[in-house]
């Protein structure tokens, strides 16, 4: 492991500059338009695996983008067996204006007042972090002094569409059960608390996300000659998404919290305990006031209550000035963050049926279920996770907090439940990184923290077992 | 007279072809890319007023998009004079993918069991239109057998500007007051009842048009990683726009119905005797079930009572497949019709403190006033609403009703409040022309008989006089 930790150290800066090859490659998976360069982005990856040493390296394609496997499993059967997943699509880098350099042209800067990081979109979320299990990898696979061999036997398994819900990863999982077999999953997609403050998550939350769209007229209308007689999509759809909430702040969706897992009190110790200051917090993004769920805090909401939010609205006129429009339709981006044991399907269903009963009889509805993610709550006794604690405390010298994230990361729930496997969330991420926002970023001194901290994985896990 | 109705029916299709010439030039007032194109159908309108035998032909700068003026007076001071007015800038044409035919490239096509038309954006609002009265008066001044006489003093103004508000009109009006002198404004920009069935507009509706934004963080959120402790703009954007109207479908804004004249008894019973079939209405924009305020048929809700519609919606992702961001900002385009005598600027105050009021603490409103029109209610008993009368029922063989009409045109306050002038709304447009939608037409039967009417309008007028 020494020799690994070392060799990672001395070639940071090489492993900095491959990470920027690939931050080069456009690899967005929502947009058809992007689909080559998707498919360029897997196989400047598996090009990449099969150089540094990984055996078995395949472009897998799907139905939908590739996923790309490597393995090395030189450690032998006595060995644990851990399986890599990340991904390497990224989010639309929209809207681009805000972004002050090109979101596809990876950038070094120093962030305000923070160390230098690489801008790009794809930074953080998730070919940076990602990228850091190959480099682990190569670290112990070329290190003189250890003879190029794993502590435990490891296969990588990378996809191309999480970003646009993943939809041929459990299929591929469930035809590749013996391939993809191990004794746990170890995944960085997600954040630690604070800049040198470890954490491990142990929830995450699902997701439910669904497109809604109102048409009235055949056409778009002139205001003058039709308004007052034609009832309006944009202003009923505004009606319908105002009765999605009520006063407090909660969901009014019937049943939406039928099988909301309520906070334990020990749940709600832990999170008083964590290091939060919510101005820092708001000052980050600058926001004027929080709004949460009544009798909720910032990291309670975020970490263990479902919200709903409109992702996005569009209808009629949205060019420059003023055009007297009646629009024929109305549309909204709709998702919900879930918590054990709230479902998607079962959330949709909800949401649909609150779109049909409210729809107004001048309209009609379409109701488009566009993507969903399970929830996930994670032992953290386990030996995996004990061992990520382990290899963080070696790194940061302070034992990781064990956390619930907001974010969703549905392959957990895909993992446990098709190859009966837990999953360990150790992620290198922060909140400042704007993941999902213009100008996403990644600090180089995480990029090297990450590496360091995967590599004590690796060695501790095997030890613990 | 008698002549140039024949000259104007001898040269109908060179009309058109000419007609087509104007419908070419993309002169989108409201989209400053489109500058060239504005300024190039002024030259050309110029040039062709000039070419009909106009004199004082001038294509006047202003601060926005070029007036063009033409007149002739030689049928002096004992004749009555006529101010014709019309606009040659047209709406976006968007959604351009519901074209059938590219919109600045006219067609003519017959339409589902209706005549012949041309389709263009601006076909008939107001560049067919407003070139009848070209064809009118050159029709006069080439008949030979009445020696190129026009039984009126004519004056020619068409501004640029119609579709992005007329800001450049009223200052001009004011500058040009001399040359502007006349005793009638005559305007063919609005509709006729149903085709074959004329119709002239004694009411106006006018117009307040803003836009509002509201803004929470200062950038997209990840909406795993922040959903539940921000308020989301869009969500709060739809909760204020739902409070804009009550369940009556009245709008909710305080003082909104202050200043509105209630409909007479008289006014009810004329809506009534109107040869409307709902239905037929209904089928002509595929429309499930009209909607009014309560208490108020569609005629009534349409010509004679105010209305507060949403033009555009915009927040977020609005691209395919998902995006989980928690958006920083949302917009509405949103304006009211206002009948006498509401004026713009009282709506657009009340609009504006009703989100002043309602904006959540945790976000920043930005307010601003795109334009306004006055509302206009007209004298029906005057010797040029009479002339107008008689000249639409020598060519359709009927009376017209006179009937109020829901859309604006502000210059008919202007022209009433700085030259003191009455105007005669003499319109040739049906619902299903499509102005400021897709398809865009104007029936060459209608161009026809615009034509006739503005030739027999003339006549009766000096005689009237």
């Amino acid at each position: 492991m020494e020799d690994a930790l070392r060799y990672a150290d001395d070639h940071q800066d090489r492993f900095t500059g491959e990470l920027e090859e690939l931050l080069r490659i456009p690899s967005i998976s929502t947009d058809p338009e992007y689909a080559d360069d998707v498919q360029q982005a897997a196989n400047w990856l598996a090009s990449h695996l099969r150089s540094v040493g990984l055996a078995g390296v395949e472009v897998c394609q799907t139905d939908g983008h590739p996923i790309v496997y490597g393995e090395d499993l030189r450690a032998g059967e006595e060995a644990p067996t851990v399986l890599v997943y990340g991904h390497y699509d990224v989010q639309p880098p929209d809207p681009l204006e805000l972004w002050d350099s090109p979101p596809f042209e990876p950038t070094r800067q120093n962030g305000d007042g923070h160390a230098e990081a690489i801008y790009a979109r794809g930074a953080c979320d998730d070919k940076g972090q990602m990228f850091m299990h190959v480099k682990a990898a190569e670290s112990y696979l070329a290190a003189d002094g250890e003879g190029g061999a794993l502590p435990v036997n490891l296969k990588f398994l990378i996809e191309g569409e999480e970003e646009s819900g993943s939809v041929h990863l459990a299929p591929f999982i469930e035809d590749h059960k013996d391939r993809l077999d191990a004794d746990v999953v170890l995944i960085s997609d997600t954040g630690m608390f604070a800049e040198g403050v470890p954490s491990i998550t142990y929830g995450l939350r699902g997701l439910a996300y669904v497109e809604v769209t109102l048409t009235g007229p055949e056409r778009d209308l002139h205001s003058g000659l039709f308004g007052g007689a034609v009832e309006n999509p944009a202003n009923a759809l505004a009606r319908l998404i105002a009765g999605l909430h009520d006063a407090d702040h909660r969901v009014a969706v019937e049943g939406f919290y039928d099988d909301v897992q309520d906070l334990t009190d020990e749940e709600r110790q832990t999170f008083q305990k964590l290091p939060f200051d919510e101005a820092d917090w708001r000052e980050e993004i600058s926001l004027k006031e929080s709004k949460t769920e009544a009798g909720y805090g910032v990291l309670e909401a975020v970490g263990a209550r479902p919200t709903l939010d409109v992702n996005g609205l569009a209808s009629g006129y949205q060019g420059e000035g003023a055009k007297t429009v009646l629009p024929a339709k109305a549309s909204a981006k709709i998702s919900c963050r879930l918590v054990p044991d709230q479902t998607p399907d079962d959330i949709a269903a909800k949401l649909e049926r609150y779109f049909e009963k409210h729809v107004p009889s001048t309209m009609r509805l379409e109701f488009e279920r566009l993507h969903g993610g399970q929830p996930a709550l994670i032992d953290t006794e386990s030996d995996a996770m004990q061992a990520a604690a382990d290899a963080m405390e070696g790194v940061y010298g302070r034992r990781p907090f064990f956390t619930r994230e907001g974010g969703t990361i549905p392959v957990v729930a895909d993992f446990k439940n098709l190859l009966g496997l837990d999953t360990v969330l150790m992620g290198f991420g922060l909140e400042s990184d704007a993941i999902h926002s213009p100008n996403e970023h990644f600090g180089l001194g995480r990029f090297r923290e990450g590496i360091q901290s995967i590599i004590r994985f690796h060695q501790r896990y095997a030890e613990r077992r």
